[in-house]
């Protein structure tokens, strides 16, 4: 890791539902620098919903592949802190991931190679490696019951940051939990498909990836609206237009607008989406 | 460039639209330390409202003149991405600017001395240089149509901070867009001078300057109160108060609320300002 | 100072109202690292609501006892900006705090052992050292009067960091001003608690320490409602929960929604705590 380019001023990101309102983001920055004195600390988002991991997921997943070797993601959504759920570090594609056994991890994981998403698990394959927090060494002592932000994986991944090595951490496990990806079921002439995000533009990402479509133009289908053909950019006439977004997954955009609020949809809706031909 | 102090690990600053909701800021960090590693990232915000060019230009000139030189501040407000708008980087004043060609950057541009706003336009003086990005060897490869702030703006932003010259990135343009900086009407007495900002304490800052008032005093008509006299500070008796803001412009406030609920008023809003004496 | 190991990137963290939606954080990120340019400036939280410098002085005293020597915290709550009240920089705990005299900095003070809380105000004891911002050579040229943090707190706090002596910036003061914690009042079988905090999960954060408790058990009385016993964590049965929060204060809390919802109270308001047995 200390081959890296910015190895000497190694790279922490932050993911949580912490928000910007209270001293708790400062409360677990302040403890990663006390053990990597030297880090940069880089806020991916602390604006996740309070105990919406999904929605964290999805922000990690989004994120990492564009990160350098070496970085160690951190993340936080952890409704469960304090009861027996694993803690987790996770080795995949040259970086590093941190956090809480409860699926926040695992959509990235997998897009950073750690294996593969099976139901309600990732199994760890042999280009990742996971290990589940055992070792108090590299926590803060006496960690409280309510606050693994600071107490547990904020001091981990500073002393991953450090250099430590991953399996000093604690025993290696081979699945995590995983929230299942939602899968386009196919229908006649093309697939209904669940909305996976809602982003702040209001634009609803779905889980049809860009490669199923193989270069045709579709019709979508939302409520009772109907969307004909792909646009290029946000800049289109139309109430509601479709196009393929910036992880090449399909979604339904309002220009200068939100087609959230237009369609009254969210995550967890179905929109069916057809072949043009 | 490089003998800039901190040029080791260069200063790269960050002004989007993007909220802190999404994964979108963290893909965008993470494509520019890819580029270049040992950078500093500094948000300087990613709370500009949806699309709201205008609320981007003015934050951003409000911020650049206080950074130190060899600074890259990338902005990206970009509701044309995809089309063919352009991509601009500038160089003014010792200081790096990216973005689309949409009037973002061009009242930043003219505050680090780039040119004169004339019109809609900024002409590039003999102080700034302006290229078009036209050069895809320093963009993400294959990038997409909808996220140019981590496929475009910030991989630029990257290479100028690792030390790349302005002029591998595309032609040089003479003139960029920009928004007209509202000037204050000269009426009898006085002046009409319209909002340009409502800032997070509900202040309204208008774009009347400081110089043009040469040291007189003010009566301020907001919708149909009278504030009589500048105030020296914002703890001052009375519903509406008008000062000379951190900008030289000259700003009505409520004392310990909000202006604009007050007064029911915002950007475009029109007040009228009168000599004293 | 220098002897800090990441003393040649120095650490500069901020705490403010200035949101997240205007030019206020750049321009003050800017000033600061025009005068130390290779700091690391690294953001506590700008989301305190506007003027509540009760809420700020709170996030500071979260987070400043996590951070590492030599570690700069600037923050900038302050109504009073431009009227007489002095500014301060304050040593104690191998950290420096900078920001007005209007009592968000002596609660972080009083933790990093500056001296004693005594009404509202703290005493400066032989563990601190204080200093009244007096020497505007330190200063923007030409501060302006309602922007302190861009002009006075955060040069100072620049200055602090790439290695300038406190006593340079103006003369020792042995008083601050504070808000005064509120202390439990005590009742025939234990205490009546004021709410000193509500953070953004909804929990209400009172100033009972754990200390008082001595491992006894508690019954807490929230409005007309009773709750039995302190939970070991967030996902118990139940409406409302107690439990000892990540600064082992007595918490209230509601599994999976928001305890100042469900129950309508919040910072100052009253609950009784009986020992069980």
């Amino acid at each position: 890791m200390n081959d890296a380019p910015g190895a000497s001023s190694p790279l922490i990101t932050l993911t949580t539902d912490f928000g910007q309102d209270d001293g708790y983001v400062g409360a677990m920055k302040g403890a990663m620098l006390s053990i990597a004195p030297t880090a940069r600390v880089v806020d991916l988002t602390h604006g996740i919903r309070p105990q919406d991991v999904r929605s964290g997921a999805y922000a990690l997943w989004q994120a990492v592949p564009y990160w350098p070797a070496a970085t160690v993601h951190v993340a936080v959504v952890d409704p469960g802190v304090g009861t027996n759920r694993r803690g987790l570090a996770i080795a995949a594609g040259g970086q590093l991931l941190v956090g809480p056994d409860n699926g926040l991890l695992a959509w990235a994981a997998q897009r950073l190679g750690a294996g593969d998403l099976v139901g309600d698990v990732l199994r760890i394959g042999e280009h990742g490696q996971a290990v589940a927090l055992e070792a108090p060494a590299f926590w803060r002592p006496a960690p409280s019951s309510s606050f693994h932000g600071r107490d547990v994986f904020g001091p981990v991944a500073a002393h991953l940051a450090a250099g430590l090595a991953l399996h000093q951490l604690g025993p290696m496990v081979s699945t995590i939990i995983a929230m299942p990806w939602p899968r386009p079921e196919v229908v006649d002439g093309g697939w209904m498909v669940e909305v996976v995000h809602v982003d702040r533009f209001g634009n609803l990402v779905t889980a049809l990836s860009r490669d199923l479509l193989a270069g045709r133009d579709v019709v979508v289908r939302v409520g009772d609206r109907w969307i004909a053909g792909l646009s290029p950019h946000y800049q289109q006439d139309g109430e509601l237009i479709a196009l393929i977004g910036s992880e090449g997954l399909l979604e339904v955009a309002a220009p200068n607008g939100s087609a959230a609020s237009t369609s009254g949809l969210g995550v967890g809706a179905c929109l069916q989406v057809l072949l043009r031909d």
